[in-house]
C-alpha cells in the first residue's frame, strides 16, 4: 500500500494492520518540534490518507522516547512566522500574519476534516502545538510520563492554530480549561483522564501506541460506510444545535444507509461471522 | 388520571406518586426491542403526558429484567425501515428515507420536547435505540447491571435519530464519545457514571426504579412553573449562545415570574412548610 | 494603586499581589446576600478593574466565615424586583421585569466581560446568584464546606441571571446540571470538584482564598496581552462553530502577535529568567 | 387523484393539470376569514399533498372576488384563542398561550416544509393571517385588486404565527418591512411588486390563478427530485451561513444526483423533447 | 414632558405630538459632523427615550440646511481616536482601539435597542457616520437634495459602527451594498429610494421631517404593547433562523396577548373609534 | 506585472491598469463552457491574485460575443462529474460525489474568499455556472444582450456549487429567487438589474467590460487596508447576527487603523490631491 504513496521527508508512514495507518513525526533528535515545512507536508499526508481507499483508521504518533511533540520549534519560528515582519505598518503585519496563521490552522485541520478517525498518541513532552494537534484528532490516548501543557501564554501569544478553539469543546470542564490555557501550567496523564482530555493511559509509549493500533483495527473492521458518516455526523452535531444535527443526519442517512454494508452487517451479525465491506 | 388516557398497547402508564407518571415499554419477551408502531405510540403518551394538568414529572423505563431495551427489532426493521426500498432509483430510495428517520426522529424528540423533566432506567441492555432515546430525557439513572453500546456501526448505519447529535451535548468528553460511537463497544454503569453519562448508579433494576421515582417526586413538589421553565431554559441555552439565553431567559421570566408561586414558596420557606402550587 | 479607585460600599477592594485585585463581598452579617444596590456596584467595580492596567487577574470572594453568598437578599427582593408591580396589565408587568431582568444580568455579566480573568472563592453558603455568579467568572475554587445549590426553583422561578444560560457550559455533565437545577438540591465540595464545577478544593476558606490569589499571581506574570486574548478566544469559540472560532483567533492575533511581549518572553525563556510586560 | 384524499370541510383541492394540486379556502361569505378548525385542516391537507406522489406543485388562493383571506375571524378568536384565559395566574396563562401560539405557527409552517413548492394568489383583502401565510409559501402573485396589510398592531398585538420571522427574509427592504408592520398601513398590489413582496401582478383574480397554476405546471414539469431538492436547499441556505449551505448541498446532492432524472433530462435535452419523470 | 429630560448639550429634545420626541443633532455650524462627547450624550439621549412611558416612537434629524451629517468630525478624530496611540507596542494599540470601537459602537446601537421604533430623516450631506447611524435605525425618509456616501474607505478604514453589519441586512441588494461600501461614491435620493434603503423621499427636508413626525404619530396612536413587541421581534429574527424567530415570538407573545390593550383595540375597531392604551 | 505569473491554459490574464487584473474565460468557441480543469485553474488563478501585491481588483469575464458561460460542458461532465460511478453502492457513489462537489464549490468560493474584491462581467447566454460564480464575486455587471437562467433544475439537479447558498443573500426577493431557481426560466438584463442581481447595465459587452475596469480602477485607489476589511467584514456580517459582526469588526479595526494609509487618506483629502498607498 505504501507504494501508493510518495517519500515523505518529516514523518514515517506505516501500515501496521490492514486498513490501518501509522503517522509518526520523525524528528526525534529535536523532540519532534515542528517548523514550516513539517505542518504543510503532515496537511499532504493526512489529506491523501484521507482519501485512499485502503486505510479506515490512523495513529499519529512522535518518534523517540522524550517527546510526542515540544511544539514549535522556537529559533525557526523566530525566524520565520514569529520573526520581523518584510512590514513596518501594522495593518500590513497583521494581514501577513492572518494569511500565516489560516494556513498554519489549515494544515492542523487536517486531522479533523480527514475522513476516516484520527487516534493521536501522546508520550513524554506534549507541549503547545502538541495540544492543537491532538484536539483536531478524534481520540487520545497516552503514555504515564506525559507532561502535557497549553505553553502559548509563556511565549507570549494566545493560542493561534485551534486549542483555543476546540479545547472547550473536547473537555467539558470549563473552569478547568481556563486554568491551563491562562496559566500553561504542566498536568500528567492522570489529570488529563480525570478531567476526560485523554481516554486512556498506558504504562509505556509502546503500550499506548499499541493500544491506539487496536483501537484503529477495531474501528477498521467495521463498515467504513458507517465509521466515516459517525465522525462527520459528531463532528457538524459539535457545531451545530440539536435540531439542524438531526436534520443533517437524516440528508446523510438518506444516501448512506442504502449501502449494502447494512445487510452484510446484519447477515455476519446472524451469522456470527466477521463481515467484510467494500472500500470506501 | 389514567381514566384520562386512552389504552395504550406496548406501554404501561402508572401514576405511581402524584403528579408522577410511569412509562414503562412492555415487551419483555423481546427484550424491549421497538418496532416502528412503538415507537409512534411512546410519541403519542409523551405528548399526551406533555399538557396533562396532573403531571409534573416522567419516570421512563423498560419492563423485566434483561433489557432496557437492545434498539431496533432488526427483524422487524429489515422488513421495514431498514429493507428494500420500493424504487431503485437512489435520490427516490433517499427521498423516503429521510421522511422516514424524520418522523422517526421525532418521536424519539418528543422526550426532549415535553414540557415536564423526563427521568430514565437504565438495566440490562441498553444498545442503540436505548442511547438515542436515554439522551433525549433529562436524567439517567441506571442499575449496576446494565450493558450499553451506541450499536449502530455494528449494523452498518451511522446512528440516526439521535445520539450523534445529543451525546457530544450531555457527556463532556469528546473522546470518550467519538470512542464509543465509533467501536460500538460495550460500557458499564461504572464508566458510565465516570464520564458523566448517567446521574446515579443503584444496585438493582429495581432500586434504580425507586430512585427515579423518588427525583420524579422531587421535581414535583416544585413550582411547576419554575420546573418547566427550568427545563425549557436549559436546552435552549445549549444551543446558543450564552448572550441569546439570556435574552431569552429574560422573555420567558417576563411572564414566568408573575405566577403566583413565587409568593406560595417565599412564604412556605419563611413559615417552614411544604407550598402548594396550582396545576399547569 | 487603590487610590486610582473610588470608594465602594458594600465591597472591598484590595491589592493583595502585584497587578491581583480582590474584590469581597461585604456584608457577612446577612449572609452577604445581595440587593439591587450591591449588583449595580460590582458592575461598575469588575468594568473599571477591567480597564485598570495596573490589574491583571481578580480574585472575587465573600467576607465572612458563613457564606459565600445566599443569593438574593429575599426580604428586600419582595419589596423590589420580586415584589409586587405597578401596574395589573400582564403584558406591561412582563415588559417591566425584563429590563429589570436585563439590568440585573447585565451586572452579572460584567464578570464574563472582564478584559482579565476573574477567580471566584466560594465557601459555606453558596445558592442562587452564587451559582450565576460564579459561572460567569474564570476558574472557581472552593472551601470544603462548601454547600451550592441552584436554589431558585425553591422560590417559585426559574433561574433567570445567567446559572441555566452558562451552567451547561461550564460542567459537560448535562444530566447533572439538569439535576440540579431541577431540584435545588444541595451538594458539596467533592461532587462539585469530581463534575468539574470547581476547580480545587482547599480545606479551608482562608486556604481558598491563597489559593486563589496565587492562581492570580501566576497568570498576572504572563503577557497580559496573552493573557487577555486566550481568555477572549476561549469564550468566544465557547458560543460559536470551530471554524469561526479559528477565524476570529487569526484575526485576533493578527494585531495580538506584534506585541513584543513575544520577544521578551522568548529571550526570557532562553535566560531563564522573568520576563516583564508593559501595561495593558 | 382526489379519490385519494379524504373529504375536506374548509378547503377545496382540486387538480387542474398533471401534477397540480389547488387548494382553495372555501369560505367566501365570510371573507375566507379563518378559525382555529381551518387552519387545522389545511395543515392536514398541506401534509398530505406534501408526500402524495402525484402532486408536484400547488397553488393555494381564497374563494370569492372579495378577500384572499381578512385574516383571523376576530369574533370566533375572541371566544377561542385571543379570549379569557382559564386561569388568572399570568405564568399559567402564558403557557397556555405558548401552546396555542406553538401549534397554530406549525400549521401555518406546514406550507413552508412541505416538500412541494407552494404559490399563493392573493386578491381583494389579505390582511393579517394572510401575510403569515404567503411569507410561509414559496411565491405570491396578485390580483391588480388586493388590499394588503400586517394588521395585527391594529388589534393590540405583534405578528405571532410567521409574518415577523419571515417577511425580512422574504423582502430586501428593511425599512419598509418595519414601516408596515409598526404601522399596519393598506399597501397595493404595485408597491407589493416594487419592494418584492410578490413575484407577479395580473388584472384579475382569474388571470392571477391562471398565472399560479401555469408557474405550477412548468415547476411540476422539471424532475421532481430536483425541484424539491431547490426548495429544501434555499430555505436551509436562507438560515445559514453560506460554507453551511454549501455543505449541507454536498450531502444533499451525494444522492440526489444519482437519479436517473439527470440522464433523463440530459437526453431530452439534446432530443429537444419533454422529459418525463418517475414519480417521486 | 420635557421637563422630565435633563438638558443636553448637543442636541435639541422636543415633543412635537403626543407620544413623539423628536431628536435634533444641534451643531449645523460644523455640518452635524460628531466628536465622541456628542455621540455619547446621543446614547444617553436614547436609552432615556427608550424607558420613557410618555414616548412612543422618535424622530431623529439633523439642524440646519446642509447636512444631516457629514460624518466623524475628522479633525476632533485625529487628536482622538484616530489620533496617535499611548503606545508604540502594536497588540496593546490594538487593545486600545477595541475598547474605544466597542464603546462607539454601542452609542450608535442605542438607535437599535431603544424599545420604541425610531424615525431617521436624513437631509444634505449624509456621509459615514450618517449611514452607520440610520442603519441603526428603523425607518428612513430623505429630502431629495441627500448626497450619501459610505465615506469611510476615502479616509483609509473599513467602516467600523456598524455600518458594515447592519447594510447587508437592510439593502437586499448584495452587489449594490458592495459597490457603495467598497468606492464610497456618492449617491442620491432615487436611488436610496429604488435599492430600498429609504422608505421615501420628499421634496424639501421639512418635507421629509413633516413625513416622519406623522408615521411616528401613527406608530404612537398603536398599541405600545404591539409596537414595542414587533420591533423586538423583527430584529431577533433578522438575525436568528424562522424557527428560533417562531420560539422566541411564541415566548414574547405568551405575556404580550395578555395585555387589556388587546380588547380594547379590538372594541374601538367595532365601534370605530380611536381606542387609547395604557402607557408603557 | 504578468511575468510574475505561470502561463495559464484556459483563461486570460491581463492587467489593463495599474493594480487591477483581468481575468478572461478563454473558450469562445465552446460558449466557455467549464469542464473540471478550467474550475481548478481558476481556482489556482484567483488565489494568487488574492496575494499578489500588484493587484487590488479583479475583473472576470468571458471571452467571445456569445455567452459569458453556458455552464458546465454537459458533454464533458456525463463523462465525468455526472457520469456513471465507479460503484453501484448508493452510499459509496454517494461518498464520492460528494468529494467531487466539495472540490468544486472551493474552486467557485474562491472568487469569495479572494482578499481582493472581484467584479464580474456577464454578456450573452449566463446560464446555470455562471449564476454559482458570478454570486461568489462581489459586484455583477452586464450587457444589455445577457440572458440568464438557474439553469440546474433542466438538467435534473438542484444546483450545487453556490447558487442556491448564496442567490438568496444576493438578491433580497425570495420569492424570485424561488422563482427562477424552481422554473430555470430565462431572464434578462433589465429584470436581473430590477431585482437587484445586478449593479448596472451596459449597452455593449465592451462597455460592461469598461465599466468593470472602470469600477475596479476606482476600488483600487483607495486603501487596499481598507478596501479589503470592508470586503471581508461585509461577507462575515453577512452570515452572522449584528452583535457578532459588530464585534468583529472591531477585533478587526483594532490592527486595521493603524495603518499609514488612514494619515495618508486624511493628508491627502485636505491637499485635495490623490493619496498613494503602500502595497498589501
Amino acid at each position: 500500500m505504501a507504494s501508493q504513496l510518495p517519500p515523505f521527508k518529516h514523518f514515517n508512514v506505516t501500515f501496521p494492520q490492514e486498513y490501518v495507518a501509522h503517522v509518526e513525526t520523525n524528528r526525534a533528535d529535536k523532540m519532534n518540534s515542528f517548523f514550516e515545512a513539517m505542518w504543510v507536508e503532515l496537511r499532504t499526508i493526512i489529506d491523501t490518507l484521507s482519501r485512499l481507499p485502503t486505510v479506515r483508521a490512523i495513529v499519529f504518533s512522535g518518534a523517540g522516547d522524550r517527546a510526542f511533540t515540544t511544539g514549535l520549534d522556537v529559533k525557526a519560528a523566530s525566524q520565520g512566522i514569529l520573526g520581523p515582519s518584510s512590514t513596518t505598518d501594522a495593518a500590513r503585519a497583521a494581514s501577513q500574519m492572518r494569511r500565516v496563521i489560516a494556513d498554519f490552522q489549515d494544515c492542523v485541520s487536517s486531522l479533523e476534516r480527514c475522513e476516516k478517525p484520527v487516534i493521536v498518541v501522546m508520550h513524554g513532552y506534549s507541549f503547545g502545538l502538541a495540544i492543537d494537534l491532538s484536539t483536531a484528532a478524534d481520540i487520545r490516548v497516552c503514555a504515564r510520563d506525559t507532561k502535557f501543557s497549553v505553553k502559548e501564554v509563556d511565549i507570549g501569544i494566545a493560542a493561534d492554530v485551534g486549542t483555543l478553539s476546540r479545547l472547550p469543546k473536547v473537555v467539558g470542564n470549563y473552569g478547568w480549561v481556563k486554568e491551563v490555557c491562562l496559566t500553561a501550567r504542566v498536568f500528567g496523564a492522570e489529570e488529563a483522564l480525570r478531567v476526560g482530555f485523554v481516554n486512556s493511559v498506558l504504562d509505556t509509549k509502546k503500550q499506548a501506541v499499541d493500544k491506539a493500533i487496536e483501537l484503529a483495527s477495531l474501528i477498521a473492521s467495521k463498515s467504513p460506510v458507517a465509521v466515516q458518516g459517525t465522525k462527520e455526523l459528531l463532528d457538524f452535531s459539535r457545531d451545530h444545535p440539536v435540531q439542524d444535527g438531526l436534520r443533517y443526519t437524516g440528508v446523510w442517512n438518506g444516501a448512506a444507509t442504502q449501502t449494502k454494508d447494512v445487510t452484510s452487517a446484519i447477515l455476519s451479525g446472524l451469522e456470527k461471522r466477521a463481515p467484510t465491506f467494500e472500500k470506501l
